[in-house]
């Protein structure tokens, strides 16, 4: 069941955002006869299925609970995983950057959590596909666990292989890579994108992003950018209106550039 | 004919990106018999029409020029426009903030030129849909051949109203405005959307956003957000990497919130 | 005796940093016969006393630390307070902005716990003179405390009051408001300040700088400006060079204007 | 004459900042007998020398000036140079983190056109002192221009050498560089400091603070900082608040360290 294809009432099947007091939420799917245990009491599945989303029901001890339908965000945030996470601010900007619209064709690696997998096979569409690269299995597996959750496991073909001995596919639209050392893979990211593809990289550190740079240029990409978003949050008080005391200074830097051939710029 | 529906050749109807010397690119749609004149000579569409994705052609005048598949930024870019667009780095933020995947239910007022409303298009698919409101008929018409030219106005419906009218749908699940007085609408947005729906608009002064947290505590909105997102560019030197030396320092803050039932919060 | 003026050996009286393994340190005054305990072992004062700055010494238990002048940073840092000190970033543009050289003539007000108040006196000298304002005795006491700690209570006199009753001097040169409302005492400011003189104040909010403009419009300051200083960190790892996660995200906006005749913008 | 020490009335050699229409502003010296022509008329010296600070005076054509007190940011700004300025940001916070305060003994390389040299002069006051190194003649004739502009030649001795025949000082508080390549003066700052003394350098590209990282932990330095100032500025309009449109996004970094014997860190 695609959890983006709700209609007005929920069904065994879909995933709900339950919003308790004080704006607490937990993100489950709905299983019949299913039982959902929380310090505010006990919630019955069943008492969920068929309701018009916005509902409000109790729990055995009375407490006041919401259905609401999950945002991409809320996925990405509730995502399984053993390792960071990508964050809402640069996956919106790769969206862009990478051209990432209904109907696209990409390829990821490594898939690692498969937080970035998830938004991709969410707006490709079914006449999209993504192709999600990762060498170790238990990660792939984590991946393929968060895809089935939200239902969109057509829309990704899972290949476990390290990506140095090349991608599977060719003339592809779209290719991103979180990896620590994408500089080695320029070639094979070439051999795999159609002329005038899209590319995209994050990378922590400044010493990552030289041997890209050289790696870039090696390999004929034109159009490089190197990016940084910051975002900023501030308290939603009308008459206290300022930054939060602190923000997260860094996540990664983002690097985009288009497939080309070899010695245009001369 | 639509823009993302790209196979490997290209076709009249296409939009294509003609990328010359320097990295210089025009943004043009294949008609047969056209013309298109550079200040490095003229280019005759028939040429350009049946090429493979990325072929290099030349000018009359000998210069060459790479056909390449335009991106959602390349297109926001060339938006014919009479006020400020929206940026790549906003919109992709509000991409995820607003939940617009395929298949998704949107609206957005106003329509302005239409920056906003190609890349929801582009990315909701078939199976979404926009109603895009607009009370100014030039703004709408400019926006809606904006639209016309990447091919999905099937998606979209213009509206052109007074939105202080309300709105014409219920129970959607995406809502944004792109309005200087966003405060004086939030009882009709509230009406519009689904319960838990998404709420997103973008605001250039801290005074608006003062009367915006209000209106929004008035109608009882949740989880309110206020967000600005800051993007720096570094030179793509790999050895002088530095950020360039300036940067756009604002375009607007982002308020986001989720529509919900009055005094739950009590 | 002032904690500025030190030669190249340690006397009684000096404020010293005594910094120990995994460069812990403390901020201490060196006192005939006293004793220093830390977790690494005592250190008696008359070891310390009379030694070379950078001199090796090692506690009762055989550890070692050394023995550095501190740095004006390292003094606001060790701050005895009951409220928010001013950050490093803050007061260096604030020095700049407010004209703070050697010879100064000062206002400041409030003193609260007095981080402020020993940089100006730092800087200011003994031809320069602060006038320290504040209405609560408890805090005054402490920022004299402060202040005694490192020798220059000669540059500043310290007045407690009110300052809506107005300040006791005229003709001074820079004036630094630390408090909640200054938009109150926009006019004894002025009485107070030479013409052209230099007015600052930090605010958390953007509610109170709306205030404070329409203040310093209405009594014809000039030359205002609204900035803010973001400082970020970076690992200081040659081979993972980046910024660090997180990072503060606001202490306060800086606002600066220069005091002046009334009516000469018409 | 003290540019710093100004009393209650202009004199001959004091530098003034008139301020005319639209806040404009000159920043010219005194002299007897002088003239100075505005495209809104001729100011005559003698008319200007001897007046309350604050006064309106008339020029020849009956355009209204101001004069008022430079403030030590007029005199970077107004500086005159043959390479970019240190920027105020920057300078405010170095002198905080490099302890620049009454009585001081600093070093600073190189020289450039003075900009540093101005502050650090007007700060360090007649107990303290500046070496300033700086290896091209020219460029330190230009420093010395502007340094005699403000009165301050005492406080300062100019050294025209290269630097890496080391410094004729010994234990230097203080110690700055403005150089390309810092790095390879590590051993001789070293031996100019005094054991725990204060290193700082601005440095604009990742590539060399990379190297200066490395060269740093060589010679033995510690609480080494890696950090960078970002100055927003805002529109001053209480009704409409927000930051301006475009900023400086980069000037340099700012490492800071300091001096200590080798091998403590086993």
């Amino acid at each position: 069941m695609k959890w983006t294809g709700a209609g007005r009432q929920t069904k065994a099947g879909d995933l709900v955002l339950l919003m308790g007091q004080r704006q607490k939420y937990h993100l489950i799917p709905l299983i019949e006869d299913g039982e959902f245990q929380t310090h505010r009491g006990v919630l019955y599945h069943n008492d969920l299925i068929g309701k018009p989303w916005g509902s409000k029901v109790s729990s055995h001890k009375g407490n006041p609970f919401y259905i609401l339908q999950p945002g991409i965000e809320e996925i990405i945030y509730s995502t399984k995983r053993n390792t960071q996470i990508m964050y809402p601010k640069d996956i919106g900007y790769i969206l862009i950057k990478l051209n990432i619209v209904d109907g696209s064709t990409v390829i990821e690696a490594g898939t690692v959590s498969g937080s970035l997998t998830q938004v991709f096979a969410a707006i490709i569409g079914d006449n999209g596909h993504l192709f999600s690269y990762e060498a170790r299995e238990e990660m792939q597996n984590l991946a393929k666990k968060n895809l089935h959750r939200i239902g969109l496991e057509d829309r990704v073909t899972f290949i476990q292989k390290n990506i140095e001995e090349g991608f599977e596919q060719e003339n592809i639209q779209s290719l991103v890579l979180d990896l620590p050392n994408p500089y080695d893979y320029m070639d094979v990211v070439k051999n795999a994108l159609i002329p005038g593809g899209f590319f995209g990289c994050i990378l922590p550190t400044m010493n990552q992003i030289v041997k890209l740079l050289t790696a870039l240029k090696r390999s004929a990409f034109v159009k490089i950018e190197v990016t940084e978003i910051m975002l900023r949050h501030y308290q939603a008080e009308s008459n206290k209106l300022r930054p939060t005391d602190r923000m997260v200074a860094h996540t990664g830097y983002l690097i985009f550039a288009r497939s080309f051939e070899k010695n245009f710029e001369e």
